[in-house]
């Protein structure tokens, strides 16, 4: 007996008694293996495990199964994992699930395909408890007990008025408490805080994390309710958007992932190693222009990499503090001056401490204190750009509606290279009798 | 009348009638005028606005108000709240909120700061409802009733036994559809998701996400059940988290904000500026090395900022689209060859197309194919080492336990920079007869 069918018999064993325990453990071994374990089971068991997956692990097997197997899980899901795993998957593959799963699942999935990407929209799941405000407590509490059978999980029942728009909420407990005979319009709660559908999934989390709802309704303009969002699905969500602005800063799109297909990596980030390359040229030049001093001086070339390298990385501590600050949104429009007059007291320190090191240092190595002063004046000059930019660059992208992050690095190392070179090489030339 | 006074009657007038509505404006004032505002009302409303304010910014205010408002509020927190600011005050100011705050709360407090930073002891709130299990659905509904009417949200109820030691849990779901007569005993779901104390936030976070839940317990070793985790306030944790590593890359600790003081800044920065400073020397050092070429061929040193330069921001590509793949938890043990493969397939494929472009571009700048050669060639080294040290360096911190981000971009620019520039001059020295 193979491995992977002694592994198929194993999971058989206890699918049926746990799937979700089935599930994790599928979880932990390479799709492809998960894959073919799935495939030995029957297709009623194999739906059952497949629905116990997390979104992602689910999204990623699907592209490891052959159709007829893709067809039985598919044909089985509900609308709400449909919705899960719709987003995970590569638009080039959506077309492929959408074929297949229940209809009445495939029209909402089409409507939230409708939304932006990171809107409120495209990560509502489309199944909630709604009733009409006439309703009683009585009927509500029949209906959640019909769904609690299924294993499905609720948390709040929304009350929608007769033209279906979102009028009040009730949660469990407010059902709990609540005389059977009550109708919801007397008990429900009035003030519900909601969301439009193209509402930016950032501005979502940000409301949930600080009004700390667990849940938050999603409307169309009129007011319709037409989905709901939980605040652990946005966990993923709110960890994937804050490591993208990491991918941004160097001109990798936000879109690619560890094992994005080469080809799809490439394209991301070649445009942007072309616009670095435009502006390395441009710090190419300003060295092309002291060439005359460098051939007669060549003990500068040597300090050129030290003095960029410096304003670059320093630039970058304060370009990173800077984006994260915007990211949590901790810098409101008031504190801007505040914030970059900081980082400018913090590159004349920086510039002041580490110009005399590198001053002293050169000094020493090639035992000329001209040499030391030139570099150590450069470093100086180029640790205040570089504070200075580092803080103004995701700023000023942010006051022109841009994205911060977007190939703020590549930008901070083009005032870090060309100042830098500008710096050494004119004080080379100044001092030149000396060195 | 002085606006400030004007603002003062303004929020008292609303203030009584809602006073999350009066904490929203104020939240949007600078922290200072805030608290004069707060200032102005008595201390039963103001400690009501207080109350309502999120953590972070509650946090922040305290800092501007005098002792006697200080103690006003503090000492009207419950323990949640308490809990919840406590996290966002920096250490020294601890003490000062903890003398304050009643004496209940206060043990609590003590007992999660003697947990470890980041751990789920540390963010648990020591608010819970805990019901042992001989008692019966009537009394559970009975004391939830109770709080309720104090305006106190309540999600699971909690089952313990004799020892106090965690043993089911019932949602308000299942105490609505219980009979009031049952026994917590025969109704609870046995199968309780937990966390120990110890355990990671990061991990918390990732299990809430994949599991679907909305709050877990947590518990000491010996099961017994000491506070909960809501999904909701892990959102501001996880994006605190995932931004920590843009930081850390450049050597900005994960610890500074924005706001940070400036003393305190430079504390974080310094010590890893000087790490870099002296990987620059190690790059002067390579070019110290060829300095002789460089005076007999100066439009060398053009080329040195243009190689490096590219290999630095094509490196870091790699690098960050590796980290938030390890961020995400996308990248097990046995995909990490797979990756590395992949990042040294688009080295490759960049270095023939970038060092083709650069190398044309020289060639027509300067009029020597050779100059061409030598830089195509240079480039084309230095992307293949980019690419694969990029994705090696944080796969390797991580295999030696180490944090995947710590200064992982100084590390990357000292082998983009050394073996550029031993590149390109080395092709420079092979090729010295053409230049």
């Amino acid at each position: 007996m193979s491995t992977r069918s002694a592994l198929a018999n194993l999971v058989k064993q206890f699918v049926g008694e746990d799937p979700a325990r089935a599930a994790h453990y599928l979880e932990s071994l390479p799709e492809a293996d998960a894959a073919k374990v799935l495939g030995a089971l029957s297709h009623t068991l194999s739906a059952e495990v497949f629905r116990c997956f997390e979104a992602r692990f689910a999204a990623g097997l699907l592209k490891e199964m052959g159709p007829e197997l893709f067809g039985a899980v598919a044909s089985r899901l509900d609308s709400q994992q449909a919705a899960e795993i719709l987003r995970h998957l590569p638009e080039d593959r959506r077309g492929d699930l959408l074929d297949r799963i229940p209809e009445k699942a495939r029209e909402q999935m089409r409507e939230i395909l409708t939304y932006p990407e990171n809107s409120a929209g495209r990560i509502m799941v489309p199944d909630f408890l709604a009733f009409h405000s006439d309703a009683k407590v009585r009927s509500v509490i029949q209906k959640i007990r019909m769904i609690a059978r299924k294993g499905l999980p609720v948390s709040y029942a929304y009350v929608v008025d007769s033209e279906n728009k979102l009028a009040g909420v009730m949660n469990m407990r407010d059902l709990m408490l609540a005389s059977p005979d009550a109708v919801l319009e007397t008990m429900m709660r009035r003030e519900v805080f909601s969301v439009q559908a193209f509402t930016d999934r950032e501005e979502v989390a940000d409301q949930l994390s600080k009004r700390r709802y667990f849940a938050v309704p999603v409307v169309d303009p009129e007011n319709r309710l037409i989905g709901v969002i939980k605040a652990e699905h946005l966990i993923e969500d709110v960890q994937e958007e804050a490591t993208e602005d990491l991918q941004k800063m160097f001109g990798a799109g936000g879109s690619e992932r560890a094992f994005s297909p080469l080809g799809f990596s490439l394209a991301r980030r070649l445009p942007w190693l072309h616009v670095n390359l435009a502006t390395a040229f441009l710090a190419g030049a300003v060295v092309a222009l002291f060439s005359e001093i460098i051939g007669k001086i060549p003990v500068l070339a040597v300090y050129l990499p030290v003095v960029a390298g410096q304003g670059g990385n320093a630039g970058a501590q304060s370009l990173v503090v800077v984006i994260r600050g915007l990211v949590m949104r901790e810098i409101p429009p008031a504190k801007v001056r505040r914030l970059i007059l900081k980082e400018a007291g913090i590159g004349v320190l920086n510039g002041i401490l580490i110009g005399s090191v590198t001053g002293v240092a050169a000094w020493l190595w090639h035992g000329n204190p001209f040499l030391g002063l030139v570099v150590a004046l450069a470093m100086l000059v180029n640790l205040v750009i570089a504070g200075v930019t580092g803080a103004a660059i995701p700023l000023t992208m942010k006051a022109l509606r841009l994205d911060p992050a977007q190939c703020s690095n590549i930008i901070l190392t083009t005032f870090t290279d060309v100042m830098g070179f500008l710096a050494l090489l004119g004080f080379g030339v100044l001092f030149k009798d000396h060195l």
